[in-house]
């Protein structure tokens, strides 16, 4: 029996490709052996396109990439004021298209601090939770204008949406992760301040927490926060948050565990309506863009993530032993990014 | 010539009395000798006061309030669950409604590592930046709302709220004082996905920035922001970013520091049409309240703050100084909040 994966595959902007093609190659090397077969179709998206084109995401790329089982997404975002992109907002356009319109409600984001990684923090203790980011709504649905714009009397604004609809579903996906976990959820949000939205994302959290009683439920403001994710970050295991909010933490949290060049994520729809997308946490980097010197281990992780998705345990299993082992072997001596991607692949062989 | 100085002094709940009370001490000390006289009005504000009268802040008070010179307040807020506390904000009631009424629209947060004191990041550097956070627009400016709320069909908004009257005026103080400082502004926001509140900033940033030449700009999105105060703190010299943002990065500031108990912060209305108010970042801590378990560092930095703003250059340094030997000199043994208060007020007068 061969199953085939349809892969959407999108490298991207600057580092994107050179991950991307270290993440294809660890995931040919760990299908290998046969059963199932990605076939992947290659999306050429981004800066460098919209600078050709002028197009950031056609109806019609969209609805071939939808036709997909999954997909792989290196990063986007061309060269930080680049007047050729002043009018463009590829981040908007392109990726929060992608996640808004496939309803990637879940944007799980894993944080580990792995065997011989390196935290900055002296005592780093015992790292493993998981954000839950909520991918669809909250700050980042665009719904914002500005009036006299340009001029002393601009007022601009920007609204947070939050559903009842949009929340409980997120929410009891991250009670039953936390159950398959260590039974323990945080909610990260800013009550005191954010009252409305505060109070929906309190209330869902109470509510559907009353069917998760095996499930120990705390909460802290997004501040508060940021600093256990420093001083005491072993306290945590599944972290359930706004789109904001989730972002922010996110980021921090890979900086406190083995860099961001480790942090991963999933762009998930639970149901799957939709392909789910899976991309490092890092952006595009175009400084260090076709030089080489980018970790693919983040891209490569993500491939871990998908695997898991698609319901391949063994294969995401090895490909996660194998980027630990490879972490854990690490002596500071440079290598490039293919070096890193060839010493992976050739663990998961091995 | 003999100056008194009327001062409002708000201990709040909690722990704030204990450290409130070890602020006014050390201000006594430093005062001892004449010249500046001050003179302090304790009001009774915060969660008890809630529960005996059911006000959070009436007219009366904020009159009374307004009539002072300057503002000491120590913390507010009451134990989280407290039922007798579910129908109150005290946040926005009493500490945000300050801040915006007396149009503190800076919120000044110096982050330095004392030489002594402990930063939990392993190679931490010299760390000296001040974040100026926006304090009465953005996303705290309270106008969100719900439909159908507690219902499945709820829909939870919070506006934020960005106009060119309240951003440039603290982008322009953010300006003198990084010209006062090592020249180096860095504007923190998330222009890539809150479009038109981030325009709004990096045009003020850009349009007032023309007229500093000699402070070299840069911008980061907050996320990035995050990683960078872990990984490289040292880079900062001032942050300018908005009410929310610089709400996460002032707790995170404090914790790559000397953690929150040495956070302090003014909030400042430049022009003195109303008193500028001075307290700890920290909160009430209720759980450790009564107990003279509290560090009244935070609350005796922020009387050199005030002291700095009313122009008492030369005892705002000696408080800080206190309060750095002091820190040097700290060898991991307890002291009650009074003891750390009776030290610092004791080196003050050396
Ligand atoms: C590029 C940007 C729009 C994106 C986000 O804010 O979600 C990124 O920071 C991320 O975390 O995936
Ligand atoms: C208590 C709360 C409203 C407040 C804020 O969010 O501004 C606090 O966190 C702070 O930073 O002073």
């Amino acid at each position: 029996m061969s199953r085939v994966v349809k892969l959407a595959v999108i490298p991207g902007d600057g580092i994107g490709p050179e991950v991307v093609a270290e993440a294809e190659k660890v995931l040919g090397a760990v299908t290998a052996g046969g059963g199932t077969r990605f076939e992947a179709t290659h999306f050429s998206l981004g800066a460098a396109r919209y600078l050709e084109t002028g197009d950031t995401l056609t109806d019609a790329d969209l609805a071939a990439i939808a036709e997909h089982d999954a997909i792989l997404l290196g990063a986007v975002g061309g060269v930080p004021g680049d007047p050729r992109l002043a009018g463009a907002n590829i981040e908007r356009g392109l990726l929060l298209k992608l996640r808004f319109e496939l309803d990637h409600y879940v944007n799980l984001r894993p944080s580990k601090l792995h065997p011989g990684s390196k935290s900055p923090l002296a005592e780093p203790g015992d790292i493993d939770f998981v954000v839950v980011r909520e991918g669809t709504e909250g700050p980042y649905v665009g719904n914002g204008g500005a009036i006299r714009t340009g001029t002393p009397a601009e007022v601009a604004n920007e609204v947070s949406v939050n559903t009842a609809f949009g929340v409980e579903r997120v929410v009891r996906y991250a009670f039953e992760l936390a159950q398959a976990r260590r039974r323990a959820l945080t909610l990260v949000h800013k009550t005191n301040v954010l009252v409305h939205a505060g109070s929906i994302w309190k209330r869902l959290v109470e509510e559907v927490g009353a069917e998760y009683p095996d499930v120990a439920v705390d909460y802290l403001h997004v501040d508060a926060a940021t600093i256990f994710l420093v001083s005491d970050p072993s306290r945590f295991d599944v972290i359930v948050t706004d789109n904001l909010f989730g972002d922010i933490l996110t980021d921090l949290a890979g900086a406190v565990t083995g860099g961001i060049g480790l942090a991963a994520s999933g762009n998930i729809n639970p149901e799957g309506a939709f392909p789910s997308m899976f991309e490092p946490v890092h952006g595009s980097a175009p400084d260090i863009a076709g030089q080489q010197k980018a970790d693919p281990s983040a891209a490569i992780i993500s491939v871990a993530l998908m695997l898991e998705h698609l319901g391949m345990t063994d294969e995401a299993a090895r490909v996660t032993r194998a980027v630990e082992e490879d972490v854990a072997a690490r002596d500071g001596s440079p290598r490039t990014t293919s070096e890193i991607g060839d010493a992976i692949a050739a663990r998961v062989q091995a």
